[in-house]
């Protein structure tokens, strides 16, 4: 992070007519989006542009969720055809949905807005044998790399994690559990809202798939392969493109923290880029965020993914950094100072 | 509030492509606003405007904050030349912002954004007599009221408090302490930021003003008298007249928050029109917003005032209105059910 922008957004924040201190984590927020920038004011986060990631889950076949595959492609031609609550969010907020298409398990036919970047069509059975093989996993990460750059290339200044597919939070939960170091039942949640019976089965699903490979997180790459998904992999690429173009990046929920968990893993410097969003109702999301030293900007108790929480989050960004670009200073208000 | 209405929203909410209860409280407001408007979907909340009610305090003279009282009318003249925080964050929401002197000590020349409506110019100190005659504080109300009713007759569909008056979070603290019959200690903030040796001091004003009048809660009107501000009873009247016209209305910090404890012991049903914006950092408005059983948006540990916080969570009530506006269902989309 650039240390003299920085300072001079905090300089900044000292002179303009309110109280200091008085936008509480707003300021904070605006001085680490100066660092990463290099600049103060940082740039407005527009054009701002939400990737959904989907791919499908071997892990399914263990029975981790009621949901039928299918809903994956089902809900990507929902996403293409605007219908999600990811794109009502994104048309109120100003944000373009792109759909990326990076491991799902049917052959899909998008429109203009879905990128076929299919690595596989869907993961192993990380319970019976690794998800990928090194190969794949390297392939994911890379179309995430290569998304991010695209996007910053065309001129975004902000990207935003989304992410769709079904069973993905099994995945999610060993991710977590590996980075982190805490046991999978402490990470392992109720994805879209399981009993408690198929809740125990999932925890011991991760813990089976944990005890058979036994990743080493030292080794983010094999660590995705064994127990990742394909757009798991695809979002640790996608937040590692955009720290390196040094474009803010806003994490959605558990799907999301737990591939920046991964980035960060590959690249310490990576989490300066990354924006909490929210804390999703899923008790990884919660872990992996405060694990990377991140608070989330909303608690609104929500746990759909998609993308959904981080660009509710994109106009609070947005505010922060638009109280550098547009708020009086009390010099130039003509307010006297305490 | 219309019950078929939130049965409706309820229904439509379960048949939209999402996990039932993902979008955790936006569901929940999503369905309080439809039983508001009596009708599912309800409006989106546009046109939307922050009223900014200004007023200045005789209790200023107890020295309970270090910012001279013409800091007041400054900012008037700063929101009303849109330079303040609140005009930043009203034009990123879409929101209008609209000045009214209820109370400003000073006489104030406006442009065609400020409403001179004042009552008085500035009240009395509070610790030594009333700090309004009744006639003066019902007129305060009065025109809360009718600042609501003439926005919602201009087509308003979502009204946002805002206020400026320096030193009002000493009244507030006074409103909330006798509303919610905690101790001055427990209710009364730093306001501004001011030191550990004012804030004793400014708990000691606040005790030392109830000592005296002794208000009676079940008489608002003579509560807000004794110890209630100008703009905190024109908030008052601003949210019963939103409550009236069944539009709703987003309460911002501490001094929103204790003028709709007013609003609720004048009129307990108004409740339902209030929706909490954000938690600000003062401990009066998360006691204030617990007694009417509100749950606040956001959580950014913001203390500005101005309206800041109300307008900052506008686009999260637009977003839960949004989602059953927009959002496919099942059958629409063709996304299986578990």
């Amino acid at each position: 992070a650039d240390e003299q922008a920085m300072a001079a957004a905090r300089e900044h924040q000292a002179r303009l007519t309110k109280p200091a201190g008085s936008l509480g984590a707003l300021e904070e927020l605006s001085v680490r989006l100066a660092g990463l920038a290099g600049a103060c004011p940082p740039p407005m986060p527009f054009p701002a542009t939400v990737a959904v990631f989907a791919g499908d889950h071997g892990v399914h076949a263990e029975g981790v969720t009621p949901w039928p595959q299918e809903v994956t492609a089902q809900m990507v031609a929902n996403f293409v055809a605007g219908g999600a609550v990811v794109n009502a969010f994104a048309r109120q907020a100003g944000a373009d949905v792109m759909v990326v298409d990076v491991g799902v398990a049917i052959p899909l036919h998008g429109g203009a807005t879905l990128l076929d970047a299919n690595v596989r069509r869907g993961t192993r059975d990380m319970a019976v044998e690794p998800a990928l093989t090194h190969e794949e996993a390297r392939a994911a990460v890379e179309v995430g790399i290569g998304v991010a750059g695209a996007l910053a290339d065309n001129g975004a200044k902000c990207l935003l994690t989304g992410d769709m597919g079904i069973a993905n939070t099994t995945p999610a939960a060993a991710l977590v559990s590996v980075f982190t170091g805490l046991d999978p039942a402490e990470v392992t949640g109720r994805g879209t809202g399981i009993d408690d019976a198929t809740l125990d089965h999932k925890v011991e699903v991760v813990r089976r798939a944990l005890a058979l490979h036994r990743p080493d997180r030292t080794d983010p790459l094999g660590v995705l392969a064994a127990v990742g998904g394909l757009e798991h992999a695809a979002l640790a690429g996608f937040i590692l493109g955009a720290a390196a173009r040094r474009v803010p990046v806003i994490v959605d929920g558990v799907i999301a923290a737990s591939a920046a968990l991964a980035a960060a893993a590959f690249a310490p410097d990576s989490v300066a880029a990354m924006v909490a969003g929210h804390r999703s109702a899923e008790p990884g999301a919660t872990v992996a965020l405060a694990h990377l030293g991140l608070e989330p900007l909303l608690d609104l108790g929500m746990r759909l993914g998609e993308g959904s929480g981080a660009v509710l989050a994109l106009p609070v960004v947005s505010a922060a950094v638009r109280v550098l670009h547009e708020v009086a200073t009390f010099d130039s208000a003509g307010v006297s100072e305490k």
